[in-house]
């Protein structure tokens, strides 16, 4: 099927994809004297004593902000604010099937990380949490950071987090099935960016003590010159081994390859100088790393990508939604690592051990408990590490 | 009935007034893949060649944002944005059941006026109109001023227009009953604010040749020190007849008065001093400049007030929703005089000439039918007035 010509129509057909509802009806005359004037001073009343009860009377506690500057628009690169609007709302389409959170898009017609953390301060106040999305890399790492710092309600950039908690419930799951302990596995990953990093941060936390992270220009060490700052950065948690060269180099015994990156950059040969039963996540878009049965036929053990039509499809829908509905439901003032962590360990217990298989190590995206088994779990975490507004 | 009361349990019970809605729904692949990736990026792709297609496969088309500062919110003044929400919300609520029009709160945690104009400006790509509400005067002239320049959607300030707008469409069938030519009436306005403002302006626009403004220090004239530059203005445009004092002064031998100010400033004796036939709109809220009773009582021959529970309640929402309405259905890059004038009077003809009574100059702010008649006037003019996007 022709996916792109289905979206053209289904997209204007229905003039996009969301609508604003009101939840109440306005037909006498006391419907408008409480819903509006007179009725509506005494909620902005209660809020202006007290700022908590915003919480209470308004759309605050279920509202998320989209927001994109559309820098990096899936595979389309820097796009703009306008061009973006189609995934913004694709987004808090999601946000709705999957978790009945009210999402609503933000396409900031500024590139500048100091503008955009400036109006997404400003516009806070009707906003129960903020979704990042589709922000460049290095200057998505410094927006997340001061916006969580400053305001008061969840933060979460979504290319980060959302692919790094799939991809590490993925794994939980496939080293179950290939019998390694997550200790002690030798992970690559190819494409530190946005994705790649926080994926790299998230394994770390999980317990991965061996990644070693690869880019154009081969393995990141401290021996290279003229790396970022970003890069450098990565260093000090990455190639404890201080490996030199290139991904082909890396990947000799190591147990999981995770590619963040271009197409066709993994070779059969390469997947055969790995450990035993190697585990891929091939996840570039739209075409990955190495294709599927490629994968397989060179001996991979578990293959992953981001494609629907391929088993082990690794999509941040299974994340997202049930983390906000979670965050939201206790008022959690930041998504924390806790959570984070929490919500991988959700998205692989919902496939019973016995159930695995190689072509089924990740539930179907389309699959809607999972966002409530996120949630549940986000929601413990976030109890537990102390993040909730109202300590529960 | 204490609409405060039952406003705090309205909107408790509902957790806000506000939704956001899928119109479509994820539930098989094929769903997820047009609805989001991959199928997405062909209406990406087709905004970033031509910038127009954002109006036929995204919500924009629809799509308002309700800004405010919560600088001037009813009659509670300068309370913020996080208590401000309410009003927003209802104000959203107004425009989706009055007229289908996506509406979205957008509060703001800054009074700055260039600031204001900076965030609106830069969210403005997902939305076809902005509406400007409770932002105090003076700066609101300048940021509405500024953003209609900036952008290529209406963008209006419901307290200036809205009123101003209502006001004539209640004046011109006031003078139908009483008979009086508009080019020949005397008006007295009190409380030339960002409502006083518009409708000075609106009345001169409908062919009012003699206005008189008076503040809390009297009548504003050229011979008065101290005036705001916004006040100096307004000398250049009433007070033609270059009158000194104060509103009783102000009122003798008038035919109209129109209050936008505080309770109680408006006595029988001075009624008694206008010229026959008066005509009082006293729309101090919640109590008015005199009580519709004691109006009556000294001799006008028509009063209206703001309040719901007295005939001839001038209301906003016989304005607004349609005036939207119309703009976006015909593509309206502004929302102009020729516009605002056709709202006013088809307001004004909903009611049918023979029907006219004192006490029904005005129709109900809960009749639907308004805003699609308004709707239809509004289109009409901004085609005739060509100020459409694409040309129709």
């Amino acid at each position: 099927m022709d996916f792109g010509t289905e979206a053209l129509k289904l997209h204007e057909a229905n003039k996009g994809k969301l609508a604003v509802d009101s939840k109440i009806h306005i037909k006498t005359g006391q419907d408008l004297s409480t819903a509006y004037t007179p009725g509506v001073a005494a909620p902005c009343v209660e809020i202006y004593k007290d700022k908590s009860a915003v919480w209470r009377y308004t759309a605050k506690s279920n509202l998320v902000a989209v927001v994109s500057d559309g820098s990096a628009v899936l595979g389309l690169g820097d796009i703009g604010a306008l061009a973006a609007i189609p995934v913004m709302e694709g987004k808090a389409v999601l946000f709705k099937e999957f978790a009945d959170v009210d999402a609503f898009p933000i396409c900031l017609d500024t590139k500048n990380p100091d503008e955009i953390i400036k109006i997404v301060e400003n516009i806070a106040p009707c906003f129960g949490g903020i979704n990042l999305e589709d922000i460049a890399s290095p200057k998505c790492f410094y927006i997340e950071k001061i916006l969580d710092e400053k305001l008061d309600i969840p933060v979460f950039h979504d290319d980060q987090h959302g692919t790094a908690i799939v991809v590490l419930a993925a794994l939980i799951n496939a080293l179950k099935f290939v019998k390694k302990d997550i200790a002690k596995i030798r992970v690559v990953l190819n494409g530190p960016g946005s994705a790649g990093t926080a994926i790299i941060r998230m394994l770390i936390d999980a317990g991965v003590n061996d990644i070693t992270a690869c880019d154009e220009g081969g393995i990141i060490s401290e021996k290279r010159t003229g790396l970022t700052e970003h890069k450098r950065l990565l260093c000090k948690i990455t190639n404890k081994r201080g490996l030199d060269g290139n991904l082909e180099d890396a990947l000799k015994e190591s147990d999981v390859f995770i590619g963040v990156s271009v197409a066709d950059v993994l070779s059969e040969r390469m997947i055969g100088s790995m450990a035993p039963s190697p585990v891929i996540f091939a996840m570039a878009n739209p075409n990955p790393e190495i294709s599927y049965e490629r994968a397989i036929k060179a001996g991979a053990a578990v293959v992953g990508t981001g494609r629907s039509d391929m088993p082990n499809q690794i999509n941040n829908v299974l994340a997202f939604p049930g983390i906000f509905r979670g965050a939201l439901d206790v008022g959690a003032k930041s998504i924390n690592k806790e959570m984070k962590l929490a919500a991988a360990y959700a998205i692989a217990g919902t496939i019973d051990d016995k159930k695995l298989r190689a072509d089924y190590i990740i539930p179907s995206a389309l699959d809607k408990n999972v966002a409530y088994d996120v949630a549940s779990a986000v929601k413990k975490a976030a109890i537990k590490s102390g993040v909730c507004r109202n300590e529960n």
